[in-house]
């Protein structure tokens, strides 16, 4: 029997990025009884699979209803079918019901989920060795990794507290190309980001366009919270903003439907000019590259989807009032925690997100893999080191960001649970907290 | 709004291979009343949507008799999932049951297709710039296109009218290893090949095990049509004659089951060896590149095709009696087309595949793309330039070969239109063959 070495298996295999998320794993499935404020995946109470043969006729009648003779419909859910999908004209007018954004079905690809749909933008618009991706830090551990898996660097653009910053994006890409690298997109989540739970407010997002413009650059908008804001305040999306043309939009249903599906969509309605001038649009052009990871997305799962939208009258909104009261009462749940078990600590801070599944926690100790071995044992509670989440695009382990905060999620649990976790957390820190400097020490001079 | 030049886009998007296959398509679209000898995929008459249904009850009654509560079993169709899936256990009592293959249920990875299954062991194994696969040529498009995706050179091993000679591997190891470059694995399709129809005897596939084992090599063996050959004679899988764990196998339910489930497998059983010493399975190291591609394979489509194989009690050539016997029907009847409307023109050849959805037919004229387009519009027949399926990993258009060759697939066609199929290709055919060289007429010395 051959042996492989594992250092001679792609970098995507055997990274230290890769190392960090199944030590999380294995975290969890050694503790399974501990409380998990890391589990990022939506609440199960939701969804039936009583619901599939249901969802499976609705979207079956919805394309006898468009005239699909009986043979039709079963090619459709049964045969290979076109790369980008059959639910286009679905997906198109929800965009237009719930979000505002309105582009032709021709631009909208079916993905299987919303990782590959960053694996397809990627791969499509990085072409050559110079082109690179921005990506804002701390950044979605999804992005970061396709990166990888396709030998693409990621140049970090990094968020404050409030948020990112379009001029430092201005900064960035005019430091990128002065090196002779060509940035092609910016990636970012602007409602209720993962991990950070920042929001971008309005005027920032109508000069991200600005500088997106000004500097010729596409942006990856990433919206898989945006249903779940602790108000109705209109947060609109960028894509729904977005004049210019320059931004691609990247859905899940995982979170407005359930993740078993694995559904996504990628909305890229950019005008491609080939060079005998023919004109198409970028979603049709990745078409080729969706084909070969894929080949299309099981239609079978588009028509649970389908289903679901047809059922839904299109508007993710207006069927998921009881998700976003669940996930609002949750974020209450766990800010409400947070201050009844640190408030009277003040070198514990936390943010507080206007909506979404995460907050952050800066502590005063390392919250390293060691201490989340020591949370899960001894204390009974999972957390992810925020510093996961740091080092995009460097060869090396955690950029140096996020050492001393913690990622909390509260999606996936009861809010009695979420309480208990933080109680448990609470003593954790306070068991392992560094000694408060002496009152009146002053800083080494 | 930015327009964005086409070839500003990967590779992939804009070169020929994609672009060959684009025409198919557009061909296809144009003259749809065309009989297509061109479509590889499976018939549609053996399954119905009433099906779907009736699967994911026999697959949750499964689990239910496995002992998972119903939370449990609930999550296991709606939620995230493991990465490499849920049909293990299936699949590998299936391989026992079918191929004589003896694997852990941890050497299994469901995939969403078999096309994800390659793009996941190339990235896996390809790990530096010197890194290359082997193919053998003509190949598969879905393979060299995922390598092209990938950034990874495909250096062709040519296939001769017998399939695959094992010798020639030795040669091209050789010779890839003398420019520096190291061969990682070589792809091929050892039963009823696609495109060729080809097929391995069984003493040359032991002896590709044995070159495999002295070049040091992988094999990543491809296996769709495996269940579909003319007689009943045993064609062992490379990967159940594979003493020495060198053989990767991918499996694919699109012609077993539909292709519109899109789920796929790969078979890994080789040791990794961290340089701490820890082992692991391969298929369990590859699970990283898989999360950043797709997450997981839909479980909802997992659980559709693991009902199939309960039901059929893991046996695919049991409960596809019925296909087996469909496509055995529809290679004969393209045969005796072949034999009727050829057998008197010497200058037309075809080869005589032993089973599958594929044969060769050697023409006295340039098959090419604007004669498939003048086959389409005046004959109502499509067919596909073999010349599409050569020129793997070189930068330019097709290397060359099969520019007189077509392929013929029977797959998808009752047998009365093959027959017609054959009738029309045969009045293409007399209608544009090159001029006979003039009775008596040397060769130019």
């Amino acid at each position: 029997m051959p042996e492989i070495a594992r250092q001679d298996l792609h970098a995507s295999v055997s990274d230290p990025e890769s190392a960090s998320m199944n030590f999380l794993n294995e975290v969890a499935a050694r503790f399974p009884d501990a409380i998990s404020l890391a589990a990022g995946r939506p609440y199960d109470g939701f969804h039936s699979t009583d619901e599939l043969d249901r969802y499976l006729r609705s979207y079956l009648a919805h394309l006898e209803g468009l005239g699909l003779t009986r043979e039709q419909r079963e090619r459709q859910l049964l045969q290979y079918g076109k790369t980008n999908g059959h639910l286009g004209a679905l997906i198109a007018r929800m965009l237009v019901v719930d979000e505002g954004i309105e582009v032709p079905e021709q631009a909208v690809m079916v993905t299987s989920g919303c990782q590959e749909a960053m694996v397809i933008a990627l791969r499509g618009l990085c072409a050559r060795p110079e082109d690179v991706v921005l990506a804002v830090e701390p950044c979605y551990v999804g992005l970061t990794g396709a990166a990888r898996l396709l030998g693409i660097e990621v140049v970090p653009v990094p968020e404050s507290a409030g948020g990112l910053d379009p001029e430092t994006v201005t900064d960035v890409v005019a430091a990128v190309r002065a090196t002779g690298r060509r940035p092609r997109a910016l990636y970012l989540v602007p409602s209720f980001a993962n991990p950070s739970g920042a929001s971008m407010p309005l005027p920032l997002r109508r000069r991200l366009l600005e500088v997106a413009e000004e500097a010729d650059l596409l942006i990856l908008e990433d919206d898989p919270y945006g249903l779940f804001g602790l108000d109705d305040e209109p947060r609109p999306a960028l894509k729904s903003l977005d004049g210019g043309g320059r931004v691609i939009y990247l859905g899940s249903f995982a979170k407005s439907c359930f993740p078993g599906a694995r559904v996504g969509f990628l909305v890229a309605d950019q005008q491609v000019v080939a060079s005998d001038g023919r004109r198409t649009l970028l979603a049709e052009e990745l078409s080729s590259v969706k084909s070969l990871l894929t080949v299309n997305t099981s239609p079978v799962a588009q028509a649970v989807i389908g289903g679901f939208l047809v059922e839904a009258g299109c508007s993710l909104r207006a069927a998921g009032k009881e998700k976003t009261a669940f996930y609002r009462g949750n974020l209450r749940a766990l800010l409400d925690a947070l201050e009844r078990h640190f408030g009277a600590e003040p070198r514990v801070r936390w943010n507080a997100p206007a909506g979404g599944f995460f907050a952050v926690l800066d502590v005063p100790l390392v919250a390293d893999e060691a201490l989340l071995e020591t949370s899960g044992r001894d204390y009974g509670v999972l957390w992810t080191p925020m510093s996961f989440f740091y080092g995009a695009g460097s060869a090396g382990r955690p950029g140096g960001g996020g050492r001393r905060s913690i990622r909390l999620s509260c999606s996936a649990l009861e809010p009695a649970r979420i309480e208990e976790g933080v109680r448990r957390l609470a003593e954790l820190i306070r068991d392992h907290s560094e000694p408060e400097p002496a009152a009146g020490a002053g800083a080494p001079r």
